[in-house]
């Protein structure tokens, strides 16, 4: 099946509608305005942290309670060396060029773009070739139109100093997965030493933009969901994926990249797999559920997909890469999570810089004997020799292969294991019959990582619509920040004391609740929709009388009367999303 | 009621227990060990990650939903006027020395206190008087006895840059409270300008301690809960007092405390406020919620206290301070929570620093009639010669009283504002009659603020027991990480299907599952007991006959015989504390 979706550009501004909602009912809105704002930092109000939660909590109950993935929680700063090891410091840095007269810099590959440069091309430019386009198309400074120096790489982490020596550099880390890759041994230790298992961190992140701007869309602060998951390359089988063998991935492939064209190709899982679109079966799965997600927030499957990454765009050691993406208003197609193959990069780095062993072993089915040559470090040479390095030392040794060892101790009586040379007699070659009974390997890696203000944002605008020239957030029933409005006709004759006695009721089940009894009954149901409040009841006279109440549905108007009697069991099936909302009650004709 | 309470330093070291089991079963351990690890910060494990999930959702149960207080979620970095105007740059600092010899470099007041010398009196101590101390006891280095130099102060916030500009200081915030305070107006906005009203922010802050130590205690990245409530200081009265009376509150009194005596006095939450013990009913009622909030988290009244702060442990804005302190192993009395009354120094700090107005409008009940002189800035003038800050010294100015400038300008031909000098020609002055119908002022504000780290920790030790030698971790059953455990008797005969697909029913009904089929029944309930796994389900072969189950309690080790059908209502009940374990089936008795 073949179908294609255009981005329709500024024809209607949701954009703008959405933000200013946002900031006029509390969802979010750029912080510290008071000193004149700093680009790139947002603040949830009340509504909006509510909907973060409800979309994150949404993410622990598909991949923590239904897959059984791990969650964690670690720092957001970090000591450099892990961010050395990852390769970060040398690679995470965008181009950037400084005015030489108003000295304000600028992202150069942003500023390329603006003149019809694709963000593609911009993105796999050396510096060399920044700077000959840049003179090519003759920017210069949009402010003060002086000209530009040469290009430079700026490394976009946050840096700082940890405790009270100024050598002790640390980071703000930039996503969520390394703390992960570092504490692979005693997570592994938490899963009983059994592949495969998964661990996901959802917590702040930071990435210190040069020009921050599209609002949520690209924050200096923001909250990252990075789930790793670990398997053994050689059963890189997924349990789970026959549930979802059926599912359809919409994909933007490749080969339909290179042809400039934009069209999505739909394969179901099962598809994908065969036909080798997609080379892992767990990486598959996860897409599958990122899909399956998305929808459950609000964004159908026409108005997602998932983009192949081209060589260049991806790391280097990724197998393979898809971005998943959603059609947004004003910005086109926004990408809201990153699907990576990471096989044993991670891992590898940081066992090569760390010296510590994050293999697992695995035991074979069957020893396997073999004859040949042993290479074993004496300790008692290796201590006094590498001192705190002698661990790591060994660790390498006895990575390097036993003949590549033996050859170069007989030729040039050393052999180079990372900076040291390792001499003849500081270690022992035996000529061995060994029995192995399994071996060490370093566990691949799936990634399927969310950008939570993303998520956010995407399942905001997909709730927006105006009806009768009212704003009314349709959110799913489960994702709404407020679940239940609670109404007293008139604030008086008792009525608001009986419908605060049924507020407490309903929190004390468990549901997020608001009470209101300032205005019309109407003015209240117009503001209460624009905040997207899933339903509303009304306490009336009649609800004095015989305990019935009215409950109205934010997004069709209906309402139906019912009993307050079993209300709170009747809700929570509602919100389950076990019955229709026209089973909370008798349904009342519209006038 | 008189009372005292002893610490047993040192007796049994729960301490390392507790941090030992900690590590192993992967509730938390010291992050970055594979880089020879990083002070001052740790790592979630799976287990932990729940538990500390599950005592921030208590605080959100008890704050946001039951009393209404409003949540946000903003930026950990903050620019640095935000720290610059809220006191932080210059007195969030510690005293330092440093070796002269080998330039390691300790906090002074952590030395004096190994000597002897309290920590009530090293807080208090001059850089001269903490010089002289140092001398006095003879202290040198403790790693190579070196002398040290002078004692300086140390920020302890982590400095970034935000941006590409050096210029742009930015700080890791150090508690959570100061988003709020900038963000006033909105928040005041989203309480549909209405006091009085509180917001609450759990998130991470960082503080650059310079020697962490204590483990959870002591961190220097960690989970803070600031709760900033607002209210009108004319009109202090909480619409909860009534229903918190009669909590008991133990308080170490000042007095108490300058008599150098540690005896605790009980009052009730009425007494604490008829006897002005408290002086703030909203204060009186967080603390009444806090002692009742660190019950449910397995910590009895015996086993807190609230300490009044002397006049020089608070800032000195604070009308009055509390801090609530449990007992715990090692470390005798810690710090869980503060309780301060912050008048409206924070709004005040902001409102000079920003020159945006954080005044709420209150009208008189009665217009109120009067005559007299009237300033207004001549804002085409103001405009020319102040620039930027033309609005801020407009509102500076409005501050001032009114008969103060007239003179001023009498005498001098202007009157300061701020750093400006404002002349007669800048301003009308007039005699008017006004009728003022209403005021504006800034609001009053009190703090609970909870260590989110230190109730983890807390809840955990006081889970710890040993019963039969074995360790059981007796959480609360509604803040266990894992509330149910379901064991198939063997992992074959169908018994391991029937115990996966309970599983996964009770899952989807909410609850927080683990399946295990591996070792003896018996090795697998010790196992759970010391995760804290609330119940126990066995699966055997009457299970497959007749759909029955076994429970087992984790801290009776009793056991019921239920039936699968309607086991997730039951279990719901259970964990919402409307049953005892007794009636979730037949009582089994033990052989």
């Amino acid at each position: 099946m073949i179908d294609e979706v255009k981005c329709s550009k500024h024809v209607c501004d949701t954009f703008t509608a959405v933000n200013e909602l946002a900031k006029r009912r509390g969802f979010f809105w750029s912080s510290f305005e008071i000193y004149g704002g700093s680009g790139g930092f947002v603040t949830y109000g009340p509504l909006g942290t509510r909907l973060k939660q409800n979309v994150e909590a949404r993410l622990r109950e598909l991949f923590v309670k239904q897959v059984g993935i791990f969650e964690m929680e670690s720092s957001v700063i970090a000591p450099g060396k892990v961010f050395e090891a990852s390769g970060h410091v040398d690679h995470f840095k965008e181009p950037m060029v400084e005015c030489q007269v108003c000295h304000t810099r600028f992202r150069a590959d942003h500023l390329l773009e603006e003149k019809g440069v694709s963000s593609k091309e911009a993105e796999k430019m050396s510096l060399d070739e920044v700077a000959a386009a840049i003179g090519f198309y003759g920017i210069v400074c949009p402010d003060c139109k002086g000209v530009f120096g040469v290009p430079q790489r700026y490394l976009t982490m946050f840096e700082t100093t940890i405790g009270p020596y100024s050598g002790a550099v640390g980071y703000g880390r930039p996503e969520a997965a390394q703390n992960i890759f570092v504490e692979f041994n005693r997570l592994f230790n938490c899963a009983r030493e059994k592949l495969p298992f998964g661990v996901i961190q959802i917590g702040h992140a930071l990435r210190n933009e040069i020009s921050p701007r599209q609002g949520l869309i690209r924050l200096r602060e923001f909250t990252i969901s990075d789930l790793e998951f670990f398997f053994d390359p050689e059963d890189p089988s997924c349990r789970f994926i026959s549930e979802v063998a059926d599912e359809v991935l919409p994909i933007l492939l490749c080969d339909t990249r290179l042809r400039d064209c934009e069209t999505v190709s739909y394969f179901t899982v099962r598809e994908a797999l065969d036909k080798k679109i997609i080379l892992c079966e767990w990486q598959a799965f996860f897409m599958a559920m990122a899909k399956c997600f998305l929808v459950e927030l609000g964004v159908p499957v026409e108005r997602q997909r998932f983009l192949e990454k081209l060589s260049w765009e991806k790391a280097h050691y990724s197998a393979q890469s898809f971005d998943q993406e959603v059609l947004v208003d004003r910005w086109g197609w926004v990408e809201v999570s990153g699907h990576a193959y990471r096989t044993d990069y991670d891992l590898s780095c940081h066992m090569r810089a760390s010296g510590v062993d994050l293999r697992v072993y695995k035991e074979y089915a069957v020893p396997v004997e073999r004859e040949g040559l042993v290479v074993r470090p004496v300790m008692a040479k290796f201590g006094p020799a590498f001192k705190g390095d002698a661990g790591r030392v060994a660790s390498e040794l006895s990575e390097l292969s036993v003949e590549k060892v033996a050859a170069d101790l007989d030729r040039d009586g050393y052999v180079l294991v990372g900076d040291y040379k390792v001499f003849k007699d500081q270690v022992e070659i035996s000529h061995q019959r060994v029995v192995e009974r399994g071996t060490r390997f370093i566990p691949h890696v799936v990634e399927p990582s969310f950008g939570c203000d993303r998520l956010f944002y995407v399942a905001l605008e997909y709730a927006y619509n105006v009806k009768d020239d009212r704003v009314i957030l349709s959110f799913p029933r489960y994702i709404a920040p407020i679940q239940v409005g609670i109404y007293p006709l008139m604030g008086k004759d008792g009525l608001d004391v009986k419908a605060l006695e049924l507020q407490r009721v309903l929190t004390k089940a468990g549901f997020m609740t608001d009470y209101d009894e300032a205005g019309s009954i109407g003015r209240r149901y117009a503001r209460a929709d624009e905040a997207g409040v899933a339903l509303g009841i009304t306490v009336d006279y009649d609800t004095l009388r015989d305990d019935t109440i009215t409950i109205r549905d934010r997004d069709s108007w209906r309402q139906v009367r019912a009993s307050i009697k079993d209300l709170s069991e009747l809700l929570r099936k509602y919100f389950d999303g076990k019955i229709d909302f026209e089973l909370l009650g008798e349904i009342i004709q519209n006038k």
